[in-house]
């Protein structure tokens, strides 16, 4: 069995992805949707817990761009940043969720506005870790994100989605 | 904080679909590949530990088919055999890594022959399950799964993947 025994801050789901489209605005009685995409590379789905700081966020970033899930042409796994691959991030609440009963709660998740923040903070410092690695920058490659809040409409095309776990 | 403290034997993410479509058979010299799909409904990835036993399975079913996380058309939630909803079963056991520096490792992972027989098992007690509800199956709605030990290429289409984590 794994053993588990300790305080999270933050939950992330890792799926490797051929392209990934997301909707960042909905339609409204005015304006079609609004979609953002990315060819190959990975879909970070986030969630933070109550008691969530910045401090936590170094570490996020710094483990998910590093760590070797990411396969290249020859079957060898590398990071997203050697690959090099594009990244989605979409924040999802859900991955919060506690079953009790027939129901699932939300009661250990990050307060809206604390969410938002630690979201922004989380993009933010991607971007500039991302953009640190010239071989990453010059490959063309992007990050693009959900609309934190929103209903996260997603299409998802993949050569195996390798899902993977991290908590913080 | 989310407080976690206790021994993990299956490990287990949701994500609702509009369609789903899984490679069941990779292309090989003589023949294309094979594939499954359903409709609007719920893909169920799914990882056993080791010391896992056929004992944790009714649990597994009863929660993942009774937890009320899919969406009716008036935004209500409701469980999968009352939507009712397609399901698509995929083997990744790859849900078992632990990070260790910038590898992941699978060494808390059921051995193959083990996680290959609570797979199965899994397998025919959710349809066993799912028969038992004749209003799912009047409905026409299936039970699809992956191949164990295939490399599961899936394609997702969904309305917001609304994913869930959940562990036995």
């Amino acid at each position: 069995m794994a053993a588990v025994d300790r305080e999270v801050t933050a939950r992330v789901i890792l799926q490797q992805c051929l392209h990934a489209k997301l909707q960042v605005k909905p339609p409204d009685e005015d304006s079609e949707a609004e979609w953002t995409e990315i060819q190959r590379g990975m879909v970070i789905y986030l969630c933070f817990f109550k008691g969530s700081t910045k401090d936590v966020i170094p570490k996020i970033v710094s483990s998910v761009l590093k760590i070797k899930l990411s396969e290249t042409e020859n079957g060898k796994h590398v990071s997203i940043i050697e690959l090099p691959g594009n990244i989605l991030i979409v924040p999802q609440a859900t991955l919060g969720g506690k079953a009790k009963g027939r129901c699932m709660q939300y009661h250990s998740n990050a307060g809206k506005e604390l969410g938002m923040e630690l979201y922004a903070q989380f993009i933010s410092q991607c971007q500039q870790e991302l953009e640190s690695h010239p071989s990453w920058v010059e490959a063309g490659t992007v990050l693009r994100h959900g609309t934190y809040g929103n209903r996260q409409v997603l299409q998802l095309d993949t050569n195996g989605p390798y899902t993977h776990l991290l908590e913080f």
